[in-house]
């Protein structure tokens, strides 16, 4: 059976709080439940992490290889200067999907651009929370090729 | 019963053919294929267009206001410098995903700007034909909301 | 008696509907009519022309020469990037008159350069669909000197 | 009956003398009998004023509100620089009209760029003396709106 | 009784020692105990905190909302780079004053810029340890207007 | 005892009329009585000066020395250009503070730029007319060291 | 028997006519009757094309793989922003050679750059109409060797 | 006899007294003196005029066709912005030589770039006081040819 | 006895494992090995620090006055974006000696820039493992003289 | 009888043995025996030089003019920062042709720019050493016109 | 008896003959005579040197040190790239005057820099064969200060 | 038994003459004398080279190749813009370490960006003449690999 990690980056331990016209009044927690759902549906282990601390970030990133099939990581506001988790993320040997739950590029211009982009396998942006599920889906769909 | 229009755009009739190493081995034909398979699932009827001249895809996408409820689009090297496309796009009323194959971030520089993101709904680049697939089940679960 | 040609780019066609708030409620229509009742004022002879396509575009200014006294162009969003189209202007020997409705200097930065304007006689930006005939009156001047 | 305001920058008042090959032979005296014969016939009231002063011209726009309900001005070199000019012009509540006697766009590239022009309502480049004339039929066609 | 918060971000622990020509010889101590002072005539309860870890400061930040009725922050090196600070600020409701002991604007060029600065309410920069009361007395205004 | 001048640059005599929404709805003249107040309060004698021309400015600037004991400027539209008050600026040999009613790095890109902020003491930004008697009370306090 | 295609942009059709001070006063139906003499002469078919609409050249150009065994194409203006001709040249698996009349690199800033020149085998540039004979002479000699 | 003006612009008032280190301990006065004693010299007869409000300058300036044989022009801080003393300055029929005491070149990096020097005749930097002079003998070398 | 810390970055807890073609194969418990053996062999004491977390490292550089002689870092993807790095560094006393495994001017653009380099006594970089072995004779040689 | 130089530029003498999947096997001496070749057959006597110091090079530009009909140069590295090459060609009354062996286009960013190619007849780019050879084509023909 | 050394760049052996539109007229010998002559008169031993290779103008400028009291320098092309050149000027410990014929002000861009400036005493520019003269008329000053 | 070359730049003669508080007080010939030392310790034998003519350290490094086992250079200035240099490093099939006596990280801005680094094994930057022996250290740990 395929294990996914699924890891949230800064501030998203608010959401569903912070500017809601931005991101939606969805909780994590309403979004795990629903990845959780579609995992059970797909025949996935899901396992999911969240912290402000880029540091720790890098240290579950790390875990990745060997432990898990496939990566979801929506990095928040690191999306636009960790090149440490860049540098984390390009070791994986395993499929890994960007997340934005807004259009990064409807924003202001410094969310244009993404350091991670280069190193993942693709990148979904602007889809909401179905965003999650996408990936989800894309995950599976590349590991039974 | 939902409505979607697929529009592809310059030198995709070559898919398949055109630097695989790039943009995979199915034709834009198999990918119409799994979309209309996938459509039929979702009970959505879908058309398809593609054209190598920026004007008939504009035509073409004049035409979706009152005729498509959703339009998922692959401008292809138009993704890049018409301000046509998007100014066509922005007039729209309907969920519009901008879909790439490849992960534009991941090659030349000029490819990672698009002039038509801050007017779409949402991105997905990189997923190669599942984006495809991914976006139709996007614009079908943002018309049953 | 003085003829005069009234070329209109991209998007255009569907002027009142687009984005209103910008572009004014008024149709491409309505402001050929009044562009004929101030031809006729004037004693002018006026045609019009509009398409989405930038070489058709470039056809029509190409039979300027020898056959029209001036030209009125509204290029849409061909003048931020169309630099055929300015090549084809180029060659003209009759005034030309850039027309935009909306003031693209109080809009999205791409918007604020025109890469024709360094050769067209003069520019007139932000006057609604009076530009037009603002355009047309200047035209009559410099043919009258 | 309304009144209009037609403001002229720096050097202007040697117009007719200063680089006649770009800004032609009338002098600002020429035009502003033209446009005293243009507002008499359109049923306007016309005042002008020149200075070479950046904070005399502001004094002279800080009189606008409450006593003209509309406003021509060429700031000829400060139209590149002077925010202080802008930020006068953004308080008024009349339409305001920018007028360029020769084609800023071209010329060098420092004439490009117009700090004024995201705050009047349209602006005019390249048509000669003409463009103050288009200007006050262009007010005059707004307040009668 | 209104609550301030006041944050300190990296180095700052080590203030009168590093680079006392640039940052003076008082202790980050010896300004808490100025504030304090300053807080207890104003009528204000006063709390400081002080990390060198940026996702630290930020899970400070997200108790704000709530319990406090504003904020102080010098987010020190992290004021020109940390976006995730800035998307933890601006969720606040609560007035926040970011405060540079030194200017920061006469220092080297990749000084000059904050991107926290535009979404706090005001920026208090080079007035020295000063700078802290003046933001705390700032606060208070805001709170009893 | 102390004397200290404030200088406001140009547009400011309009405060309370202009844009209320960004600069509040406070007259200068309302200004000045609260600074009076504090003056009063503070033990130090005051004197205030408003112009819209930059070379007035610049005169008075030129009395600082040996006549006042510390300086507050609100420089306008000019902090972003005049390095010519930025000249006048670097001679003097009192206390210097900056001020702005707004938050300048919320606005326009172009005003986040200040030419004299390297060769004044500090930058108060956003305070509303609070930053008036803040930069008072600074530079009562640098006198008193 | 060798075949070479040649494919001449947008206002190419005008040559003789349009700027003869910086094209020359042969047409393209001139320098047409020279390539075929030296193709001829070469033991070389020759077909040619031209068109003022971007997707029609990338029709042709798409007609190129199996065709023909050379490619000689003057883009015109679309060589300063035509990625869709781009990305339909990067295909072909035969020479391409990009020719320009006139010396690019003394004209305007703007056509100094080519998007196509990545791509292609050789560029050849301010030759006048000897040129496209020399880019002849060369795919010749490539597909000799 | 030949006549010739000298200008200078804002805060040169001051000389001797304003950051010695950079403009020296003459004043404006030693100057002149020195200047006058030249001019006596070559025959020449000379005005000097100093202002700290721009459009003054330009008065001035304008007065130079007509009345003077060369200009002499420290613009001081306008040398970086006013493109209205520019404007002024190219309508001149005589030789203009631009003075800078310090070395523009050695300072600031905003101080590199001058506005005007695109239409002066020449421009001497760094030489200190004696810059004037050398100025002085230009002028009367190219008056004589 | 010289006291020496040695700190690594984020990601460098990998090595050997992480893109060896480009950081080698060797892990860092190898080289912290002969580190130590050099270490010994010139009578120097030896402590090696590693984290992921940016802040936990600028608790450990702060350690480094009145506890070590010397310091040799590599930051590892922290050198082009930790100015909080930066700050901590610019504080010691002691000699610093920063280090990069690879050239990191020969990698992507984004790594030629180390936001440290300019508070640092000396930069090795591409030398392999040997690197750190340069900095430690270096430090050494520093510490001798 | 016509005389035609060719000048290459520094590590030319190395052709055939530098970087040799770039510029191909053939040594410069091959290449002048084929041009030998050629030129005899067009009835044009050649002259051939190679140097790596820019002075020499220098030194033999400037015996053009009198000397030789036209000149062929490859500047190799100097093509890109070799002012003073551009300047000993600029004043050269014969064609000149810039020739590079590759498509510098289709190489790192800093080979795109050539700082001569402004002030030369033409530029030949990518066909090897077929280039030099058409680049004599091109001068005979230019001088039999 | 004060001795000064002339050295003249790339080139500027043509003078006279290269560019005469911008150079004018005069040889650099002819120039030498009237700098002779003027030498004679204030009392100082010249010598001069030309050189097209940059590394004997350094090692000229080497010489300075100890047997020259002043360098009057035209570095030509070399002022705009030259970095070694300028390294030689920086340890002169003698006045240097930089010298140019033309305005480079006013000339391509690309000479609006120079890379020498800031390491100079002063500079002169435009003033012709005469900015010589001023030249050594302002180092003979320098040295009887 | 191995052979390392040593190439000096230009100036580089002049050291501990040329700004002592940048490159230090030791000369070329000291340093050369440590060398010679070491190899004589490692059992390398030696040679070095000093010119300040760029084309002359061109054909000394064009003779490294099946003579020498290793190069370390300090090009000096020529660090910053010779491509030629760039371009004859880029043939060499042994070990290049560019070494720089201070560490140009922490001068001028110019000074940051080395056009031979990418070329290059590795680079030392900032250890004073020690890192002329780091430099020789590595090149025989690399050769005895």
């Amino acid at each position: 059976m395929s294990r996914v990690l699924v890891i949230n980056g800064p501030n998203l331990n608010l959401l569903g709080e912070r500017e809601p016209d931005i991101y939606g009044r969805e909780t994590l927690s309403d979004i795990n439940t629903q990845m959780l759902a579609l995992a059970n549906e797909l025949g996935v282990e899901l396992d999911s992490y969240q912290s402000n601390i880029e540091g720790e970030l890098i240290n579950k990133i790390q875990q990745v290889n060997g432990k898990y099939d496939g990566l979801i990581i929506n990095p928040a506001a690191f999306t636009h200067y960790s090149i440490a988790i860049r540098d984390a993320l390009a070791v994986l040997k395993v499929p890994v999907i960007e997340v934005h739950l807004s259009n990064i590029y409807a924003r202001e211009e410094f969310r244009h651009h993404s350091v991670i982009a280069p190193v993942v396998t693709g990148q979904i942006s602007g889809l909401g929370s179905y965003g999650y599920l996408a990936a989800l889906r894309t995950v599976k769909k590349l590991l039974t090729r």
